[in-house]
């Protein structure tokens, strides 16, 4: 099927693919009297009373923002925030049918980090939660940043902590697939965007010790001046530390696992050959991998994933985010920290037993009904242990 | 019923009265990549190509924020933003039930005019039309004001113009019942808050000539010193042409409307026994009028409306809203003028034929079928001939 030319003529038919409903009766006098005035003016004085109320008389329990600025949308870039809502309204289809979220799409005007955190702060009281969507990075650690800072809600941003969530669940069963251990592989991640950042911040949090981030001048150390910026200062305290410089193929060499979520064909068979034996490879560049699955296998490599859903082990962002926030919801949790990231890599990985687990089946699939309610009974658990559920 | 017993039951119950839902599949793999990704990629690349096709390729056309500071709410007065969000969804129920309109409540933690201004602007693009709720006055005026002259789609801020219409339309009416003519009439409108402000307006604009607006220190006129405003000195100009100074009760003498939305009990029978013969009353405060109809009649008045639906001629906003804005995005109206407004109450007027019309039927009933889908065609009509649609 020809994607594109299909999605134009559904989305011009559709015209629009959420809609907002009544889930009360107003048919009758007194159906408008206690959904509507008089009757409403009683729990807005509860709420007037106390805010925390909000959450069980309107539908915030269960509302997440899904909110761009247009900058960095799917693979297009900054296309402008109208441009945006495509993909937004999709996201928020996905919410509801994945985890029964109430998810609205906004867009902002704006590409002032300052300007961005503060009209989502100054609406946030509408809201259950901030699902960050399509925010060019660097901004977009600052705006989440900020947010978390200002905001009694939890922040979330997907591109960040939504790949990093499958990306760790899909590596910890490849682990197993090859029989290595956490403490002793040496990774390198490609990319120094908002993804390979939050990546490589979740391995370190999961116990993977000796992490190598590359941007396109090749590997990021303490000590580097050139392309550097305060983020990749921060990841260079964190990662590679023997200070390792040069390229991808020369910081790769050795490595037991490339995780690439950067560009088109960056990685060859001739580099993958370099790596340790039973290389593991994530090459999630979309539509088009950093390498295909059947030049990483001529390369020598035992566990292969990609970001597409026709080969195996789907890096599919569908996986965390709804049941990450059904069960943040279910507990009403003020913040999405890294336990429950790491709780919902975990519930990831366990859903395929030792029996399934293969070099084709370490993540689970996208339409795989147990996916859901297991990330999200594992998130509201890991929110109530780490201490920031409020129900 | 106990109204508000029974609505604090209910919401703690329903625990919300809206819902966000799919209204595309997403159960196979090529649904998922039609209405998301890759296929998503291309309605946004039509977008960015073109912005005003935001309105075909998502929910844009349809969907209208319903929005709040929580300074003005219902007669409760400025309770929070977070305690205005009972009203807002029920606003956005009857969006959908009266106009099949959908409505996103939002509430907005800022009395800052501009903060306020700017922040509905930068989330714009993703609505067809903005309907300001609750918002106090005098503030409610400059912040319509400047969002018209700051954005691109419609804004309405309800109740000023809401209420404005169904009173003109009721007005209409009586006039026929009395067979006054409106170029004869003395009108006096109690209240300087956004709805008398409104309403003063539209009935100048729909031709009545004498009105003299009273706040809490009586007829405002032009040279009045005490308690003025910016408004009230706008207002000054545009009425009271014989600049008559005094109490309500001194200008109300020989008047042949009065028209309340202001404070339970400030008419009196003695004060409508100096009125002109077959008086016209609006007594429109809530949930205690002005008067109560027995009282007015007492006084010689011939018709009466309230705001209440357990008396007759009930002024009630939701016979507007829904079928302006629902006239206003068929055609999709970059704005809503005196001319849709104008025509919204002509419709409402219209639906009672002569034989209808009575003393206690001037103003059509809530639930009457008729209404939304016959404001809706005048307002999508006064729309076209006034300039103002894009379809």
């Amino acid at each position: 099927m020809d994607y594109a030319k299909e999605s134009l003529r559904l989305h011009a038919e559709w015209k629009g693919k959420i809609e907002v409903v009544a889930t009360v009766p107003v048919e009758t006098k007194d159906d408008l009297s206690l959904a509507y005035t008089p009757g409403v003016a009683q729990p807005c004085l509860e709420i007037q009373k106390d805010v925390e109320k909000s959450y069980d008389l309107t539908r915030r329990h269960n509302m997440c923002l899904v909110v761009t600025d247009g900058t960095a949308v799917l693979g297009l870039g900054d296309i402008g925030p109208e441009a945006g809502m495509p993909v937004m309204e999709g996201k928020c289809v996905l919410f509801k049918a994945f985890g029964d979220v109430d998810a609205f799409p906004l867009c902002i005007k704006s590409k002032d980090v300052d300007e961005i955190v503060n009209t989502i702060y100054l609406i946030s009281g509408s809201f259950g939660g901030v699902n960050l969507e399509d925010i060019a990075a660097p901004r977009c650690f600052e705006i989440e940043k900020k947010l978390k800072e200002k905001c009694d809600i939890p922040i979330f941003h997907d591109d960040q902590h939504g790949t990093a969530i499958i990306t760790l669940a899909g590596l910890n069963n490849a682990m197993k697939v090859v029989g290595k251990k956490k403490e002793d592989v040496k990774i390198v991640v490609n990319g120094a965007g908002a993804a390979a950042i939050s990546i490589t911040k979740l391995l370190l949090s999961d116990g993977y010790k000796d992490v190598i981030l590359c941007d396109r001048k090749g590997a990021i150390y303490e000590g580097r001046k050139e392309g550097m910026n305060p983020i990749k200062e921060e990841m260079a305290q964190l990662t590679n530390k023997d200070k390792k410089a040069g390229s991808l193929a020369d910081v790769l060499s050795g490595a037991d696992v490339f995780i690439g979520v950067s560009a088109p064909g960056v990685l060859t068979t001739e580099m993958v050959k370099t790596m340790a034996k039973d290389a593991i490879i994530f090459a999630c560049a979309n539509p088009t991998p950093e390498i295909f699955p059947e030049d990483a296998k001529a390369g020598g490599a035992k566990v292969i994933a990609t970001g597409r859903s026709d080969f195996p082990n789907q890096v599919n962002n569908v996986l965390a985010f709804p049941g990450v926030f059904r069960g943040t919801f279910d507990v009403r949790a003020r913040d999405i920290n890294d336990a429950m990231k790491i709780a919902a890599a975990n519930a990831l990985s366990s859903l395929i037993s030792d029996e399934e687990l293969s070099p084709e089946y370490i993540i689970p699939k996208a339409f795989d009904k147990r996916v859901g309610p297991a990330v999200a009974k594992a998130v509201a658990q890991a929110a109530r242990e780490s201490g920031v559920a409020r129900l």
